[in-house]
């Protein structure tokens, strides 16, 4: 049973439900709902797949997240930078709008779910540490770029095409000659009365004395009065035939039971992509859930959460959607509007399944315009280069990895970019700790502390030469150390003794074993002793398993200052 | 002046040579050039390249090394691991024997030049810290293994291929039925006596009473005496009638000018393989070159070696050679015969011009399986699996390194082993700092010291969490520590602070600042105190750039013992 309510979070939570929360559930559930519909219609639109496909990823992903998932309010389904990333990938195997397409998009939500379940049955959930906040921060910011950019041709009525920011700027600039003036004016009037909603209709609601849960619920369904406006003004004065493009007829019908391709080449091909899509989903769901389980005092398990996604994307691929994860904006609403459960979700996702029945043959006249503004609207509030001013003031490491993330997502696409500030910020870390911060340390006066002597008004002595090691050693920097004692050594002319103090040394590896030995060596040869300092625990256990300290020319001492006290007392007329 | 003699170290030793350094060169020249008669036309054979090539590849590279190097003694030339490489990176672009194989071999010469001169000159020779002792010494055992088995072909006779452990096993079961046994006679002879040469000629000699300068002599002509004994054999008696496979015509020459290809394809196919040959071949010259230096207490310069060996291999690439580096085997050689400046660099290339142009007449008959018998038996000198129980008994991450990399580079060749090995060990090293140690600590009883509570006696108090965390916090951890000091706190409701200890925290990453501001606000709601004591210099420098010392709910102190006497007496009676 243990076990069971492990890997089914829904076991626990399911015991103890009542009326209260099914009603605050109910609520919320018809509250998101409809702001699913148009959302999911847009982000299946961004994807290059029909709009039924976003519904259809809405249902099953979000259900089998209510039974595996561990937060309380996450709300699963296509997100902006998920679908931003699948366009990307399925782009690369098959043309947009042909049936290869869309099977491509069920095997990544496949491949992306199985990688999911594996890495949370491995319990392998830290792997996405591995991006590191400035790396998420200017990734996101440029897939936002990249998202609204993407958008441009809806709103114009052009076709166009591109993975990278030049590539649709060049192919929006060939074919503007395709523009369609009655859709640009759908598309800027929709744009520019989100934004207004979005800016301004809140204070002004506020100013006119509404409650706060009104003004909220008449903001978020700004959207949903945009699409019915433009549906109707296309439908009243036939648009349609004018040019502007809709989303038109739409299968009306329960999510399909559909096959993902399971060809080795298609799915090697998807392989990276799909990794890259659970590891990104992974981060941005997380981040979303321990936020809102912070809120209430709620516990998320990262590693459960893996399953849980995993399941939702599995579930996507074999019922017609494409990759899902749990989404910033959805999930904020179902916890505003009070969803208590995971129940809600399974709610909104019935919620869904009706309307995919009864509501599709009303979208026919939705102009595509209309959505591209949903889209630009919801992506441009990712967009945010405060992180480039902050990491700038904070290390020029960060602000690398931001810069760099930013320019190769923009310039090389989603992949390229994210996969290359993942690299940059790990190579960044390792050359940093390739140059050790090596400080020579004496001491303060009057206590038994050890400081830098460049720092502070410190006691040395010319005969010993002790170094506080501010690094693990570890392959990339061992030779460093060799080269930096050796030379401290031969220009100091009076040194007897070398200490090295080990109190910031949290590992020393195999490689660096063999060039204390060196080291050692040296210092023999030279007549020159070398001891060591507050080693740690873990450190001197490994460190006594071998035959260094048997060899060392000198003593292990327990603190710098017994060390000091050692060499400056105990021989002192051999100097 | 002082930077011509930085580029050109000739310039300095060159000015004070006198009599003796030239007699003791010249010594050493002879010994060397003897030696590397059959050793450089072994290399090529090892390198699928026409023997000729490898003596010129000891011509020109060893007199521009001796112009730009650092190292006295170094002896550069082909080298077994750089060959197989060479072999390795050749064969996936042309075919052995054929005219494009022997250019490959000179582009790939040049590319690497060009390479190591860019690295020397920008100062990059830290990069070669990235492979670690443990994959070195696993690389090297693996391709000792790999190129011994591809010298069985030789002695048996038979035609075989492959560039990892099974495809060469393979094709060598699947061609027995060529097999030659006069060659076979021949090569396990060659093999077995050279064995017998290395192993028991010298306590023999010594036994007898000579000197250790004749049994070293005479133990290290032992190839020169298998050479001409074979090569007699298959003369006298007309062997290569019988399938004997000899060396046949070389030409009698001087190094030709060459030209390396220059197609943009070629050049970005050859790319990684150079790149590659390059580090490696640094790594094990550098290794060679220090070890000597500090023999006679001689400075080697890193990034003037890359230039000297990027001339070499430039060199090379011009005179009909391929990929060098300083060897091994004949830097000891040259060291040990009283080589005192590069000028018997010099001299040994002169020597091996005159046997190029002398004495190729007279291996026409030399056996292959001679050849290969040498190679053999020099490079099984270089299998040493006791680096396998060394990392064993020290740390599993270094074992590991060492498994994967033997068992990749027998498995999937040589490139892939090596690229594998220098991944795993920074993706061991990344696992490792993901999960650092963070011990909670206590006072030792009547001193100003904090320890572990597991390891020692100290005194603790149940409202104040005291941590010491034992690594830098960067991306890879940040998340482990929120979450570690949340499940901390909620388990122990008396805390009322927390107080961590940065003795060894030596940087503090932008996501790790973030992971501290997450930390602090979640305790702020917990209504818990978050204090920091014993923070470095440079860390602390960094922290005052930004708002998270103001909003730090609670102190910084300067050392833990500052800390614990303040939160335990400053608000006593609010506990």
């Amino acid at each position: 049973m243990i076990s069971f309510s492990r890997y089914l979070p829904i076991l626990s939570w399911g015991r103890h439900y009542d009326r209260s929360a099914l009603s605050n559930d109910m609520v919320a559930a018809v509250i998101v709902t409809i702001m699913l519909i148009p959302q999911s219609l847009a982000y299946a639109l961004l994807a290059g797949l029909p709009p039924e496909a976003g519904i259809y990823a809405s249902i099953a992903p979000i259900m089998l997240y209510a039974i595996f998932g561990t937060s309380r309010a996450l709300a699963v389904g296509p997100v902006a930078v998920v679908s931003l990333l699948t366009a990307s990938a399925i782009g690369q195997v098959a043309e947009a709008g042909t049936a290869g397409y869309a099977i491509a998009a069920l095997t990544l939500a496949g491949v992306s779910g199985v990688f999911l379940l594996l890495l949370g049955v491995f319990r392998l959930g830290f792997l996405a540490n591995f991006l590191s906040h400035p790396v998420i921060a200017g990734f996101i910011t440029a897939s936002g770029i990249l998202i609204a950019t993407s958008q441009l041709k809806h709103i114009l009525g052009v076709s166009a095409h591109g993975h990278t920011l030049p590539e649709m700027l060049g192919s929006l600039l060939a074919h503007l000659d395709q523009i369609n003036w009655i859709t640009v004016v759908i598309g800027t009037s929709a744009t520019g009365f989100l934004f207004w909603v979005r800016g301004n209709l809140k204070p002004l609601l506020k100013g006119l004395g509404a409650g706060p849960l009104l003004t909220d619920l008449v903001a978020k369904s700004g959207p949903v009065a945009a699409v019915v406006a433009t549906t109707l003004a296309v439908w009243a004065f036939g648009l349609d035939q004018a040019g502007v493009s809709v989303v038109g007829s739409v299968p009306q019908s329960l999510p399909p039971l559909t096959l993902p391709g399971l060809s080795p080449d298609l799915i090697s091909a998807l392989l990276v992509p799909a990794i890259l899509i659970s590891v990104i989903g992974f981060v941005e769901s997380i981040s979303v859930a321990q936020t809102l389980a912070a809120k209430k005092r709620q516990r998320v398990d990262p590693d459960q959460e893996l399953i849980g996604l995993g399941a939702a994307n599995l579930g996507a691929a074999f019922t017609g959607g494409f990759p899902v994860t749990g989404g910033f904006s959805r999930s904020i609403v179902n916890f505003d509007a009070g969803a208590e459960t995971p129940a809600a979700g399974i709610y909104t996702a019935i919620g869904l399944a009706i309307a995919s029945f009864a509501l599709t043959p009303l979208v026919f006249y939705l102009p595509q315009a209309t959505l591209a503004a949903t889209i630009i609207v919801a992506v441009l509030s990712l967009v945010d280069f405060s992180i480039l001013k902050k990491t700038w003031g904070y290390a020029r490491a960060d602000f690398t990895a931001v810069v760099s993330t930013i320019l190769l997502t923009l310039g090389m696409g989603v992949e390229v970019g994210v996969a290359s500030g993942v690299a940059i910020s790990i190579l960044l870390h390792l050359y940093k700790t390739s140059r050790p911060h090596v400080a020579e340390v004496g001491l303060v006066p009057g206590t038994q502390h050890f400081r830098n002597v460049k720092r502070h008004a410190v006691e040395t002595s010319p005969h010993v030469l002790s170094l506080r090691v501010d690094e693990s050693l570890y392959f990339v920097n061992a030779r460093f150390l060799e080269t930096l004692v050796q030379s401290r050594v031969t220009t100091g002319c009076d040194i007897k003794d070398v200490v090295l103090m080990f109190s910031a040394v949290n590992e020393v590896d195999f490689s660096a074993l063999e060039s204390l030995e060196a080291i050692n060596l040296r210092l023999i040869d030279m007549g020159v002793g070398l001891h060591l300092s507050e080693v740690k625990g873990p450190v001197m256990d490994r460190l006594q398993r071998t035959h260094f300290i048997d060899e060392l020319n000198g003593d292990v001492f327990l603190s710098q200052f017994d060390a000091w006290t050692h060499l400056m007392s105990a021989k002192p007329t051999a100097r």
